[in-house]
């Protein structure tokens, strides 16, 4: 070792007190860093398994093994929430969603309120919103739906649609995106009232066109951005069922970043709505590429995090799983062959409707008509095309018996569950397309397992434990308001 | 503020240099911090599932809301693991067991080989003992089954039982506990031998009662021991059929560790292997019992690490998740029951030794038979008991459909899968006994979904993250001996 004379002890001594001064200064004037820009992913019905699904699919239209991973599941922190409803194990997106935005638990239904609807929550968002911050709310569904509704309004139930609207309209957020409203009109005080017409009256700028909404810039003001291809429901169309000429879910969220980045900071949540419905429909195709294209959303926010690393959190996250999606079922035993499902290129919910417009101009000519149904068949999912997904003889009777008495002898039996208009053609497609690609599911409702956490930047380490959903908005606000550690 | 005068600065200035010498000499000295104590408990076939499924069970009987959550789910690095197999997306415990205790993928049924099984794997246990540790192997299935061999054996296959043997008779490590053996028996060149006896020539003390097993101690030498209630299989039996005078899995960790504690360190894998044997049986009860008495022996493992903080790295994973359990399926909707399981006293792989029992003591009078069987299905599941589970004159009809075409007009189906004898009114009462809990299944075979990872102590860090399973002993490996960041 080299002999160190006086003078370079000396300086070596210099340079420890300095660092040592400015490490101690440092850290007693950044104890606190906060989170200016905030993302809040929420993946409705998105468990780990979908998560998953979605990551294998890719991987397997691509020949290559396992699975082919989002930037999100990457992200350098990972943990569970537990979901359940302060009036039921298996909770609901209201419930869950109160709890994601207002750190409380609540019962079934209820929109940002407590148990017995009593009493109102303040939301993280609106927390954000006092002390300055821009606030975006995005969703794949209608924006009056439970998920975003949790946000800016309290309600006794989350089928109150019209007054959530009149929240929205009255609320002081600054973005709202993706789907339209549900069920905007109603009556207040014997005068019929659209919750939209009030929104705009209060200074939105309301906007439904792919041109305007493209337009929009930060000389736009408040906002309110709506898909021009919505569903009867208010929702944006299933991502499988747009094409790249509309907006999806990852332009809402590049628009809404341009409209709210600045000096205020930002808290933009966007759900992935319709992941949720895929699953109530046990809809595998669907369910996978409404959770690409949340990825796809969630990959906006990560080019932003990119240019704003000291200053960014994103989580991502879900309110519950739906379905009770498995990799691997019974038929398939150990084998999966999620590529099949690369077959079907149209959600089951549209494929309802050309069953519908199938049943109104039959020819009477059963033996023509099945044929003509195998055809679209093949067109939509591959079904029976040899070199597609190729059908035996019993595959093809189960089919033409359901197409008998899906066409022929009724008009389509009652829905059997909220989300999803039955046609038993479609949901006997369904579940032949998940039999063959190794997915299995339980049920057509929620389950309750705990959902997965992801999380990057200001405080992400917050988030990689298994935490309660009620822990994810409380420890928000302390990276928000008070810093993290 | 007080004003300071130049001796107090002096002082300061010391106190400065002081502690940023001290801080930098440690940091230089302790830059790579080494576990000395490490856990590897592997729940079988134990998906995130599996543990929400107990701890709600838990919460449901104590008539609380939510989860009783078990400890190690309260770790403070929660994870998730991918598991797929060199040759198969939906991994066996062979191959999953291989890659968790290699840190490579392999082939299906591969016993840490390379997946044209032309090369040995060095598992992270053998590189622990090479570096002087001690090394124990528990598991509560056969300790020649695939997830407790891959950590000492090498063979082409998993069901070469017997050559499993003889690596185990070979091998150098320590303790080897819970099940026995499953096919110990065997030829080489021509001669019958017995890999116990081999075993024992090479030093290993064979223990097998309750009594010997309680009076291992430090002085014991090397270790098998072995459960005194073997299944045929070699296995323990079911923890719901075990009593408080039996060995449960937490009672091998606990003789495990008094035998293995010392300055060598050790290293200590411990497999919850009958998680995966219930689950592929689709029976509820089971696995929430087997998953509550794993979680007990890693609380055995929780004690040690309080006892031992700053030294021990505890790991909790599993090989893959089994039956594509979910708590929710769709006869009970929106509801759970979980309580109900409290009723089942028996594991269904028990009950079907009942049945046969039954079978061969027929008295020919189908009625009184059918009476006897209720009575039978009321003590050990409560089904038919008015205070427990009662059951509809449909539900009655249905049991005793099956209980006719199981004893009356058959010797019982064959199995259809490899780890439950199958009996169709054992298999009936376990999809009752599922539904009325609200929990579902997918498949009675393995599915895809990662699996969760928890950790606590030193290095638990590398492991809050969404990894690979072949990433786990390479960070155990960098932690124990390379030392942890």
């Amino acid at each position: 070792m080299i002999k160190q004379n006086v003078s370079m002890k000396k300086f070596l001594k210099f340079v420890f007190i300095s660092l040592a001064i400015g490490l101690l200064f440092y850290s007693c004037e950044h104890p606190h860093h906060k989170a200016k820009y905030v993302f809040y992913f929420i993946g409705d019905g998105m468990g780990q398994v979908q998560i998953n699904a979605a990551e294998a699919y890719l991987a397997a239209i691509h020949d290559e093994k396992g699975f082919q991973h989002f930037a999100f599941t990457q992200f350098p922190a990972a943990g569970y929430a537990s979901t359940y409803a302060d009036n039921r194990f298996i909770t609901g997106s209201a419930a869950a969603g109160t709890a994601l935005a207002c750190g409380k638990k609540t019962n079934i239904n209820r929109i940002s309120m407590n148990p017995d609807a009593t009493e109102s929550y303040k939301t993280i968002a609106e927390k954000c919103k006092e002390i300055g911050m821009k606030v975006g709310i995005l969703s794949s569904v209608s924006i009056d739906h439970a998920t975003p509704a949790v946000f800016y309004a309290h309600q006794a139930s989350r089928s109150n649609y019209f007054e959530i609207g009149l929240d929205l309209a009255n609320s002081s957020f600054d973005f709202f995106g993706g789907g339209g409203f549900k069920s905007p009109e109603g009556e207040v005080d014997n005068v019929f009232i659209n919750a939209i017409d009030e929104a705009k009256k209060n200074g939105f700028n309301y906007v439904n066109s792919v041109e305007d909404i493209q337009a929009l810039n930060k000389n736009s003001g408040r906002v309110i951005a709506v898909s021009n291809l919505l569903e009867e429901s208010g929702a944006m169309r299933y991502a499988l069922d747009l094409n790249e000429t509309n907006l999806q879910l990852s332009d809402f969220t590049a628009k809404a970043i341009e409209l709210l980045e600045g000096e205020e900071g930002f808290f933009i949540m966007v759900e992935g709505g319709k992941i949720d419905w895929a699953c109530h429909a046990n809809d595998a195709a669907s369910t996978i590429h409404e959770t690409i294209e949340f990825s796809n959303a969630i990959d906006v926010a990560i080019e932003f995090f990119k240019a704003h690393p000291e200053e960014t959190l994103i989580v991502v996250t879900a309110d519950h799983e739906t379905g009770g999606m498995a990799l691997g079922n019974g038929p398939m035993k150990y084998e999966t062959n999620l590529a099949v499902l690369q077959h079907q290129i149209i959600s089951s919910q549209a494929f309802v409707e050309v069953i519908r417009d199938f049943r109104v101009n039959l020819t009477g000519d059963m033996e023509l008509d099945f044929k003509h149904m195998m055809e679209i068949m093949d067109w939509y999912f591959g079904l029976g095309n040899p070199d597609k997904i190729p059908l035996t003889e019993k595959e093809i009777a189960t089919i033409k018996k359901s197409f008998l008495t899906s066409l022929y002898t009724s008009e389509g039996a009652e829905p059997d569950h909220a989300y999803h208009d039955e046609e038993p053609l479609a949901n006997l497609l369904n579940k032949m397309m998940s039999d063959k690609a190794g997915i299995g599911w339980t049920t057509f409702s929620h389950t309750g397992v705990n959902v997965p956490v992801y999380a990057i930047g200001v405080g992400a380490e917050y988030f990689s434990v298994n935490i309660d959903n009620t822990d994810i908005p409380i420890f928000m606000e302390k990276i928000i308001i008070h810093g993290a550690h």
